[in-house]
């Protein structure tokens, strides 16, 4: 298995990005080419000691920046880092691809170098967020703010393939559709449409499902057009962090309370832990015609490693080809 | 000042609703009229000890349920406590009304008897939601799943009246638009176009919002359609609930935590209460030509009460006048 890494995406780049490659080298039977200023990458990798061995360096000369234009990886940016690593990936020099930098630049870069799968309509990107009995994917976060009902199916097909294949162990993945009622009447044109269409996919469906009910973990698969997907996706965050600032402050009240800080601290922690998806390895990009994961912007060493790890079974399992199998299948049913 | 109150709506009637209704009627010069079974409504007061002085009692023989059809409060449900108080309202019996009934049925029933403002698309629910720094409006939270441009204008135009005068004292509430970056060029189609008229509308428009920013009350009224808003409200909910769950839990892991629980115990509280926006009355109906409220459907007496003094307020302070003079002036710079 050989998995391309950007060395020079998100914000620790290039020594976490460096360091995390090395780990997994080390640990797992993975081939990693890094992507990347060369020099710089030896340079960083000398100074702090990390081991290159078992890992090839592709030099890249460019870096494209949060701050730039997505659309900017094909024209003013084409030689960066991430563009690079894509190509190759295409060109079938690897058989995964995980970069931390822009996901703008990353959905363009791979639906214009890797290209789509045949007969899927959008690519999308599904993180894999905390549910209260382990990790559920949200498909689409954002790639696709307006979408047809057919897109919405192609989501449930991926988001299916991919949960029940990566991470359920075969086990069938349950696919919800997000709505503001759990009825199948429920919705507006967007999704009485794609109720039907995904009704019908043999899909392990279970229909309509609220946002009341996505973070106990309803689905598997929650399926969502990707302005709604963004907004669970960053409310998500948004409520979590309101609170975890209001209970931080509580326990700073005084004396008594920092004692009793102390007394749930390790319990705090495991919370925490459980809300923490980065060891999942981040988010897969459904829909192109190779394996691409987007990890964390903030990604470190740990995260980088475990992306490497998911983008190996991502290849591994076959995702590509049934997604492949899957949306055929659909348009001989449409016949 | 007249209040109408629907004695027979929400899980707590009429028993909470009579409790709030005597006690609004007791603290403040609030004329009060209950719609329901008058018969039950007087033996439910004399047998909790609850005097009826200054309240009127309007017999209305039916109830409309939160399993009916929202619709049946036109048909079979026409005399129900809800449908009975609507009319009154409309025909001038009191200044605004009340409910702890299905939203459903109030929406249909507020729009078919008491009528939209004149040049208003549609009616909006807009519920207060707890703020880091106070309560702030979303609107729409979900009575309209598909909505046009101009939808979102005009419930950019009724939050910010209400929040302006209502809650605000006069100073100009901030309008925000959720889209899924803040940049002025993001979203869908439906954005896009929202965006530039809520630009041109002269409101205080903060521009777009993400869905991070929400909770922390980066807007007093936060704009969105209908679907993206019911989202917001409910999941909101959700993650809330999974952290205060997960939070207990901890709290009850053993002998030293439950003493923990004991020290910040007043403080969680306070958090608790900072998060709880009963006390703002529920979410105003906006774009009906009279004042309306609905009120939680778990209402105890004292939220009915706060309802009551809000819904008073809401007609004190002209919004409804100040409403229609907005659309308006829309349509005459539409010329």
């Amino acid at each position: 298995m050989r998995v391309i890494v950007d060395a020079f995406g998100g914000d620790n780049a290039p020594l976490e990005i460096i360091k995390g490659a090395a780990q997994a080298a080390a640990e797992y039977a993975i081939e990693i080419s890094l992507t990347g200023r060369q020099d710089e990458i030896r340079r960083v990798a000398a100074q702090n000691g990390i081991g290159l061995d078992g890992i090839t360096i592709i030099d890249a000369p460019d870096v494209i920046l949060m701050s730039d234009e997505p659309r900017s990886i094909l024209k003013e940016h084409k030689d960066c880092s991430m563009a690079e690593g894509l190509r190759r990936l295409a060109a079938g020099e690897g058989d995964a691809f995980v970069s931390a930098g822009s996901t703008g630049a990353l959905i363009m870069g791979a639906t214009f170098f890797v290209k789509r799968i045949k007969g899927v309509s959008r690519a999308a990107l599904a993180p894999l967020m905390p549910g209260e009995n382990g990790p559920f994917m949200l498909i689409d976060s954002g790639a696709n703010v307006d979408c047809r009902p057919e897109m919405l199916l192609h989501f449930a097909q991926m988001g299916s393939i991919y949960m029940t294949n990566v991470l359920g162990g075969g086990r069938p993945a349950t696919v919800g559709l997000v709505n503001v009622g759990t009825e199948d009447t429920k919705g507006g044109e967007l999704q009485h449409a794609a109720f039907a269409l995904i009704k019908e996919s043999g899909l392990n469906f279970i229909g309509n499902i609220e946002a009341r009910d996505i973070p106990s973990g309803v689905a598997d698969v929650v399926v969502a057009d990707g302005f709604t997907g963004n907004v669970i996706l960053k409310l998500t965050e948004g409520v979590a962090d309101v609170f975890m600032k209001n209970i931080k402050g509580i326990f700073m009240t005084n004396a008594l309370t920092k004692l009793a800080a102390l007394a749930v601290k390790p319990y705090l922690k495991g919370f925490k832990k459980k809300m923490d998806t980065s060891e999942y390895g981040g988010a897969p990009l459904l829909g192109v015609s190779k394996p691409v994961i987007k990890t964390h912007g903030n990604a470190k060493a740990a995260s980088v490693k475990n992306a490497i790890r998911v983008a190996a079974e991502f290849a591994n399992k076959g995702v590509i080809e049934q997604i492949s199998e899957a949306v055929k299948a659909n348009s001989s049913a449409d016949k």
